[in-house]
């Protein structure tokens, strides 16, 4: 198992994590909390796969994309009161794992072919993309388009990673680079309180 | 016409029946409640044949998948209080419907190349990918997530298929097995209340 | 850039300052709206490129198709009281966007060979799926479902094209046949306030 897959499968667990808690709040049963853990650690490779024509999407071909969903969305089920307290720990985790798929997604993207603002696009969808379906299934508004900044360091770390594919550095070095923008930006976020700007003026009905 | 077809069309009509009579609940339009008698019937198969790359899907093959919800729609749209009333019968048609969904989504996937874990999945999300779409677009938490055992069955059914597909015996006893253990279970759900556990101890916000 | 690909673009950036007013008024914050905006304008053709197999979508391959949307957004996002206030005109112009797009969708769709009922299918989705999207991830139920008449519109349009294209007439006068008579056909449902008929008789609980 290589150390990319590792991290991969840790990002789908935490990302299924809070998943699973938003179900557990609207009082899901036990297999909406799994279809939501499912859809929210998965879903943005998902729909970055449909888009891109790499399907079927890795998660279908490599039955551990599987079973780590399952089991944290199982782990959230039984553990979720201790689990609800350790949100800040959680929200630092996923931070990681935003980091860890804004570059995947862009690096896949480029590699099946898409020009450098599509794939920065696509690597900014794999990151936000999950916890977007997971809030249309929960019927509410998907956070990342409100409350402090989310996507715009996704986005952000992809462009930084199809910038330097671009240029002779090593991937590795760009990979690191593009993550570290992204995870850095986004805790400073969640330490900071930072939110996008609103749009001022009376809105019209 | 072969019976499969036919059958399968019929679990497309009793799907869209489903998805006319949450339309007109919501006070949508007769466009409204075609699109969703539509969305309710296809939408599982749609969403499973562009995950295992076997687009364009059927329905957009062959003009009586298409015919078949339209015609269901604009039935319950004239007819809907009576379809109302027996809502225990449709719902009694739906479990067969669901049954037959979660089989034959099964074996296309395998057909497809998929591996035993996905394919079941893929089978569970034929039989309920629908109802999710459905429910989404009438802007509420899909069903299937709380009240009677729904998925569950789904998911039993399409793994005791993909099972009994690596076995020796006749696909069409595996056929069979599968979605009399589906519609079977979903038949017991509803007469009996069953419901999925919901997690316990205080939901934190 | 040819003139088809002049209306296209101009037919995604009136879609996505429908989408961007929308955010605005859900209070969403910049991302959000540049997010709407986006799904809006390209969101149908991107429904469309995924189910007949057209994948990446041209919107993936063609920058400007990403940038008249974020356009869209950012100028919608400082400018919403006066385009508000202007909400009629961006209808009229929206009116063109759907005739626009039910007759490229349409033709499309032939060209990847769907057939005269799924293709008629395909240009009604390339004209109301960008909003339909738009509204799910607003979390309301999609417009195009109660209201003054924009599907039937669309679907009437895209059927006379796969009409056409079946005849030995020039591509180009029908598909001004089809666009002309799903913007004529909008515009007076403006005007007229028409509206689709709903379900009569008591709804059923």
């Amino acid at each position: 198992m290589s150390i990319l897959t590792v991290f991969d499968l840790a990002g789908v667990f935490v990302f299924a994590i809070s998943g699973a808690l938003v179900a557990i709040r609207k009082g899901l049963d036990v297999f909406g909390v799994l279809v939501l853990a499912g859809v929210t650690g998965l879903g943005g490779g998902f729909i970055r796969d449909v888009l891109i024509d790499a399907t079927p999407p890795a998660a279908l071909t490599d039955w551990r994309y599987l079973v780590a969903p399952v089991v944290a969305g199982l782990l959230a089920f039984r553990f979720h009161p201790a689990l609800g307290r350790m949100e800040r720990s959680v929200n630092l985790l996923d931070a990681f794992g935003l980091g860890l798929f804004c570059v995947t997604g862009a690096l896949k993207s480029l590699d099946y072919g898409l020009g450098v603002l599509p794939a920065a696009l696509m690597g900014m969808v794999t990151g936000i993309g999950g916890g977007m379906l997971r809030d249309v299934l929960a019927s509410r508004v998907p956070t990342v388009f409100r409350g402090e900044l989310y996507g715009t360091p996704a986005l952000a770390g992809a462009v930084l990673v199809v910038a330097g594919a671009h240029t002779d550095l090593p991937t590795l070095l760009v990979a690191l680079a593009g993550g570290t923008l992204c995870t850095g930006w986004r805790l400073l976020a969640i330490w900071r309180h930072w939110q996008a700007p609103v749009a001022t003026g009376p809105a019209s009905v």
